[in-house]
This record gives C-alpha cells, structure tokens and sequence, in this order.
C-alpha cells in the first residue's frame, strides 16, 4: 500500500496510490482517516513531503565503503562505529519529489547527493526490543542527504552543510510493504547510474537502531529515520537532475540550480 | 507580557499571565488568538511545556568558562568555537516546569544541568540582518539541557546523553519582553545557588546566531534556540530539586528521579 501527500486544487491531503490513481482520504495515516469519493491521476496532482516529522532522525555514517570514503577524503583514519548512535536533521530542509534543490551562492563545487532508505513512524514507541522494532513503522520512503563537504569539514556541526533550506529531498511516497533484503538502492545523475548498493548492507539494521534507540527515547508518529547511505557522489552542478530509485518504492527525483 | 501553556478540566490551552491570573485564550500566539471570559489561577492550573517546537535549536558551546571546564573535564585541549555553527536537540525530551527528570537506570552518576536562555521564533524568517534579527522572536523561555557527561564522552553523537525522553525541561512560560544586558541566570539545587552568571555574556549573541543560521535556513514560529550555559554543576540524584531562574523570566524547577 502506497501513502501519498499531494496538493490538487488547492487542497493538501493525503491519499492512497494505486497504480497512477490517487484516492484521496481524510484524516492522514497516522492519526486515522476515513476514504473520500475523490480521486486524482497522478499525473495532475502536486507531490508533497509524504510528512513533516515531529522529530528527524539520520543514522549517519552506516555503510562500511561510505565511512572509508569519508575518512579518506576527510584525510583521516576510516572509524568504523562501534554502536548505533543516532544523529539528527531539521525539517526546514525538507522539500518534496521533483522539488529544487537550491546550491546556496557561496557553497564551493563539493556539494553531493546521498541516496537513502527512509523509515517512517507509524505508532508511539518506547522499550521495543529487537524482534518487534519493525512493528512501530507505518513504511519506508526515499531520501537525499544532500551535502556541501566543504562545510562539513569547516563548520563544528552539520547545521549548514547538511540542514540548508532545500537539502533534504523525501519521497515520492510512503510505502508500507517492503523486503529489505531484496531491495537494492541506485543513483543516476543525469540518466546515468553512479552508486548502486544493496539498500540493506548497514553496518547496523533498522531494527538494532530502533530497538537501541527506544530504550532511551519515545518515537512519536510521522519521526523519519534516515538509515545513512553508500558510494560516492560526483560534484553536482545547476541543471543537474538526480533520481534515488530504490527498489519496491520508487524514484525520488530532484533538478539541482545554484542560487542566482 | 506572558504566554503560558497550560491544563486545566482536561483542556490544554494557551493563557495570557498577570500575577497569579491566567486568561484564556483560543487559537495560540503564533497563528493567532482570540481572548475568552475564561480565567484560572496559575496554582489551579497544570503547567506545560510552553511551545512544541517545529525545530529545536541549542548552541551548545556559547560561554567562554563553560567551553574551556568541557575540555578539562575531557582531558582535551579548550577549543573555543570560531563561529556560531548551531547544533540540535530532540523534542521527545522536552517536559514542562515542575515534571521529573527521570535518570534511566543504567546512566552513570555524572548527570547535570546547563541553565540556559532560549529565544523562541515567532515569525516566518529569512535572511535577516544582524540588527533586524531579534524581530523574529515572540519571547524568551527557560530551559535545563541536562546532560549524562560518560554518554557525552562515549557515543559519537548527543543523541542519548542529551535526548533522553525528560532530559530537556523547559518553561515555565514565554515572556515577551527582556533587557538582555541586565539578566542574571541562576541555579540552584535544592535550594542552594550552584552557578550564576550573566545571562548575555556569550561569545554569540542571539542576534548573530540568527542572523547567521537565517543566511542558510527558514526559522519557523514555534522553533526554540537554546543559547548554551555557563559555569558547572554537581552530579545531580534521586530526590534533587533544580531551580534555574533568568531575571525577567522567571523560574523552571524540577525534581530529578532515578528509573526504578
């Protein structure tokens, strides 16, 4: 089942996706919604952020190959962490499928994608163990940590580098069945395959982060989590267009334009 | 003027403060409001937590004494930040004036406060100038960053030693005017003052550190800006009480209680 946030004449709402009709509900999928006699080709609606999150939790470094390539080009030794310790986004950078993404007028040349699987909360949560860690998620969707590595390197967080307005493309959509171990994450710049990773080669799985994390904490309804990402991404230029597909979900696709 | 929060015959409201008198409002201070013939005492009332912020800020390493005791305490050399890069904390912690802070069972003794400032957004805000930044702001609140410091040094990110669900109390209220300049900021456990300093003496002032994060990101109403602290605090324990009181504003207290 495919949940969608979208606007049509004027109206946000979310909807149920089948094939390219949308069925629009009221209510949203977390709190209870009720069906509508209203539907939409897809084609005809404007997509949304599927939700703004209470809370916006990223995983961070969480692919082996990732965390030595960062080290690498950071010029220093690759640490591999030892234990799932979350990290955090903001919601201001959130923007949906087919969005711009907006290169900031003073960002160097270093600004990169990073394609990920998003989980997305469905119920509050607290104390889930291992086992029952998956059963809090209403599904998954796609994100795009976008990054400048210039400022990632020079500032003492990662407010700029990765929280400026418009670096966090999510979507297109909610999907709630999903066969991790089967899904495979690609990224094209441009039409042109540049990562491909098996989307669920973490160094720590969904369940550990959530069952680790709800022993400390309460995850809410519509809290993302961002399970971090894999490969490497060319330096992205104004006009360049980068789809996330990954497999079971769909494609998040956004343009890229540096500021004017 | 105040803005409280607040429960009372199982409605939470917004409420306009004058001495011990709270008057009912409809709607809330961001989006709008309308005044009501309802009126409580403030005692009579349940207090809470005065805004659920859309994004919550926190500036982290702000006071000079503060930045060089972290280090110390760290066996690090003092690294006083160069420029205001602002950092996160999570709103599952967030609890209101008066409501215990829970010490989970496996935290270490090391457990403190941080009495700190916060600025809360009232308006929409892009782009502002050094000395247009403080007109986004509707008021100031209260806030106590507690900190498990092993967690701090152990894990990677802040995300259990600071997000903790009860480790961010704040309030009691929002107060719309303050003379920064004159502001002490006290602490005091069980009674007894442990830290005091003055409130603006900061290595950067709320106005730059909007100024700055508004160059990159939207602030939205409702977000709140934690302005970081000063001086240290003693391991606090079960049965503990901490009071930080900020001239002009007022006092947030709360006990402190060890998971059973």
């Amino acid at each position: 089942m495919r949940w969608i946030r979208f606007t049509s004449e004027g109206r946000t709402a979310y909807g149920i996706l089948e094939g390219d009709r949308v069925s629009e509900v009221t209510g949203d999928p977390f709190a209870g919604y009720q069906t509508t006699p209203r539907n939409h080709t897809l084609a005809n609606v404007k997509i949304e952020v599927p939700v703004m999150p209470r809370t916006f939790y990223a995983a961070g470094l969480n692919y082996v190959s990732h965390v030595k390539e960062v080290a690498e080009k950071s010029g220093i030794a690759a640490q591999v962490p030892a234990k799932p310790d979350m990290g955090y986004r903001a919601s201001n950078a959130l923007i949906a499928h087919g969005e711009t993404v907006i290169i900031p007028r003073d960002a160097t040349e270093a600004v990169h994608y990073e394609g990920e699987l998003v989980a997305v909360v469905g119920r509050q949560a607290k104390h889930l163990r291992r086992q029952d860690a998956l059963s809090c998620l209403l599904g998954w969707t796609i994100g795009n940590d976008v990054s400048e590595r210039n400022w990632q390197k020079s500032d003492r967080t990662f407010w700029r580098s990765k929280n400026t307005d418009t670096f966090k493309p999510m979507g297109p959509w909610i999907e709630t069945e999903a066969d991790l171990d089967t899904m495979t994450t690609t990224v094209r710049v441009n039409g042109t395959v540049t990562t491909r990773y098996r989307t669920n080669d973490m160094l720590f799985g969904v369940a550990e982060f959530i069952s680790t994390m709800t022993q400390y904490l309460t995850l809410y309804p519509g809290d993302i989590i961002w399970m971090g990402t894999d490969g490497h991404s060319p330096n992205l230029k104004s006009g360049d267009v980068v789809d996330v597909e990954i497999t079971g979900i769909g494609t998040l696709s956004n343009p890229f334009a540096r500021e004017a």
